[in-house]
């Protein structure tokens, strides 16, 4: 009889690390080749599983798989595409155990954030109520670092200690140009609905005057007059001013700042953009001379600078997904348990998928400092050991070696496009 | 008698290893103690100088000097500021010498680009002509590379490193999500005249369709129509497009992309923003979904990812500067002279300073491709060793260890103020 194959895709926006929990799912999926036959990913997402387009990981070395842990972004393809309800659109759950089916698909892995759990949670469900034997692990996958129940996001790491390192260092150059050029300096990150990247730019900080000296998050409306005066206020005192601005920042009307009034072709407000918009109001108030920068995927595919600890954690979730799958579990998401904050702990832990599904974490209230312009002392216990250690990719001709697979083809078996 | 003193500043926008020369001064000067006093170093480069604020590194521990060789930046200030001509103010020159004289200074370090070589051109002949003896070394820095007589510039190979590694992980990330997601990346990089930074994000190439697809380089005229030709033809061979803009890229009439027609308070083009100019652009034209990126200081400060090349020859050149003048060497800047490309080999040159002021080199036409669009295999052979080797800085609990120096000033000896 033929084993049983293992399913894994990637989904939504990818990180530094997605590619080391797909390297911990395949290699220890390799040690259980008596159980688990091939492990297929979804080319581009769960739209590999509905198009038939499976990517067999068999065929690829074990170096190069092994390389998968140093190699930043989704490296089977990743998508941002969400399965309507079952009530909306049965047709696509259907296609997928359908495709399963074919394919003696037995595990589904799926690595990605909130929308992606709900997804992982509507195939658990449609495949046991329709009795196809299906062990369903969602693992966690986010540099927004919002979903509920895990102590942290694999992806956040490292993009945490990116932000924090670049708001380090770009601060020095502020510092020793303010005398005579620039004397604020504005830097977007990510974090559309939540501020935990921004907050992480303060982890650098070692004085009570040290950049950043303002972080505007999200969840604290933006305040124009409060802002400009803390921004003068800054300048008189220390020379210059560095701002950490989340691309998410809003009005307390919930207007983005980035938001020219417009929407994009598709009817999104595309954002993007906060940093310049900042920078001009500070300039035409105060005439200081500026610089801003906005990282956008620098930020999260900056696996030069990744987190150790991010890393490992992303390499240990496919690991355990793996595991726990073997061991008969499904319609879980893996969880990270923080145990210790110092010295810092971890373990890994579950909750049922049902629970997580659509639910988003934002930074609670005692994170954020009175003034609404920083982080406190609580903020910086949870965040420090998230950035701890480095794990540098290996270089050549100096530049780091990273991956790209073979990406081989499956061959089809059902005779129905999708 | 009182030992001769030297004076030491940096100058112009700093770079992630400008204090790598800083301590190769200082350490060198350290071990000829018995010709050199003591170094002092300008507050805000020249201007400590002019205003009598010098900081006295003597006052620094070893490791702290030592600590330097890791820290971004400009350790004790740098400035934007160009002494006129002896014809047009010789008063700056006169006060100059005075503070020299009242801190009997005979070695005068400056470390900078094209204008500073030109300043310390002109201090020199003002010394000769005016009968005090001093020694004037020019040591080159700048991330533009664009200074005439030396292979390379220090600063350049670094922000070369990080641009070819960002470039190539925002691909990645670019590559995976191309299929329902973003299909067109902007990555704006320094170089407001010439293209060296921009060119150098073609280091992390493998193959003939990797990132960057298009490369836009000062040196090139802009032509939109082209250009929006090359970008739809290569999101539909590749699937997406990753292109690297040049702050300074430039219509055929010399106006800048990024040019949105004003100018800043000051009546300068305040640059910026040519990537959201372009990204804009193609949306309009394609529908492309799009992300753009603006390093801006990220990229110049970025010692996280130095160029290990660079920081030695950054480090050799300090070093060289103190030698040289001890062997009464003056009026001279130091060079980088390659004598191989593969294995790279260099060594130590220089050039009389009369020569290299205010002359700019840019890319040469025979490092870019016919199309305009990318860098030939000579522009690869030249860049190549310049970003070999990772010079990492250490880390404490997650962040780069940079230094703080002290930068205690010494006691004024004139009673004018400047």
């Amino acid at each position: 009889m033929a084993k049983a194959n293992a399913f894994y895709a990637q989904s939504g926006g990818v990180t530094a690390v997605i590619n080391a929990t797909a390297c911990g799912v395949i290699q220890t999926a390799r040690q259980h080749r008596d159980v688990i036959g091939r492990v297929y990913a979804g080319r581009n997402g769960i739209l590999g599983a509905l198009n038939e387009d499976l990517i067999d990981t068999s065929k690829e070395s074990a170096k190069a798989i092994a390389a998968l842990r140093q190699t930043p972004s989704g490296a089977f393809g990743s998508c941002r595409y969400k399965l309507k309800s079952l009530q909306e659109n049965a047709r696509e759950y259907k296609r997928l155990i359908a495709v399963f089916k074919a394919h003696n698909i037995r595990y589904f892995f799926y690595n990605g954030g909130g929308d992606s759990q709900d997804t992982a949670n509507k195939v658990a469900q449609f495949a046991k109520d329709t009795g196809y034997q299906l062990q369903c692990i969602g693992i966690p996958k986010t540099v927004d670092n919002d979903l509920p129940f895990t102590d942290c996001c694999p992806g956040f790491g490292s993009v945490a200690k990116y932000v924090a390192i670049s708001t380090a260092e770009a601060a020095l150059d502020v510092a020793s140009m303010c005398e005579t050029s620039t004397k604020v300096f504005v830097f977007e990150v990510m974090g559309r609905h939540a501020g935990w990247i921004a907050a992480s730019a303060a982890l650098a900080q070692k004085n009570a005057d040290d950049a950043p000296h303002i972080i505007l998050l999200p969840e604290v409306p933006f305040r124009k007059t409060k802002f400009l005066l803390k921004v003068r206020e800054t300048v008189k005192r220390c020379g210059y001013c560095v701002i950490v601005v989340s691309e998410g920042a809003q009005y307390a009307n919930g207007t983005f700042l980035a938001d020219a009034g417009g929407k994009d072709a598709f009817g999104h407000t595309q954002l993007g953009g906060v940093a310049p918009m900042l920078a001009d109001l500070i300039k035409s108030r105060f005439g200081y001379k500026y610089h801003w920068a906005v990282a956008d995927y620098l930020q999260r595919a900056a696996r030069h600078i990744a987190s150790a600890t991010d890393v490992e954690q992303a390499y240990a979730l496919g690991q355990a997904a793996v595991e726990l799958a073997l061991a008969g579990e499904t319609a879980v998401m893996l969880t990270i348990v923080r145990t210790s904050d110092k010295p810092y702990r971890w373990k890994i832990g579950k909750v049922k998928l049902a629970r997580v599904a659509n639910v988003e974490r934002k930074m609670p209230k005692h994170f954020i400092s009175a003034d609404g312009f920083g982080i406190t002392a609580a903020a910086k216990r949870y965040l420090a050991p998230l950035i701890l250690g480095e794990d540098y990719p290996t270089y050549k001709a100096g530049v780091p070696e990273y991956v790209t697979l073979k990406n081989e083809r499956v061959k089809r078996k059902l005779t129905q496009k999708w």
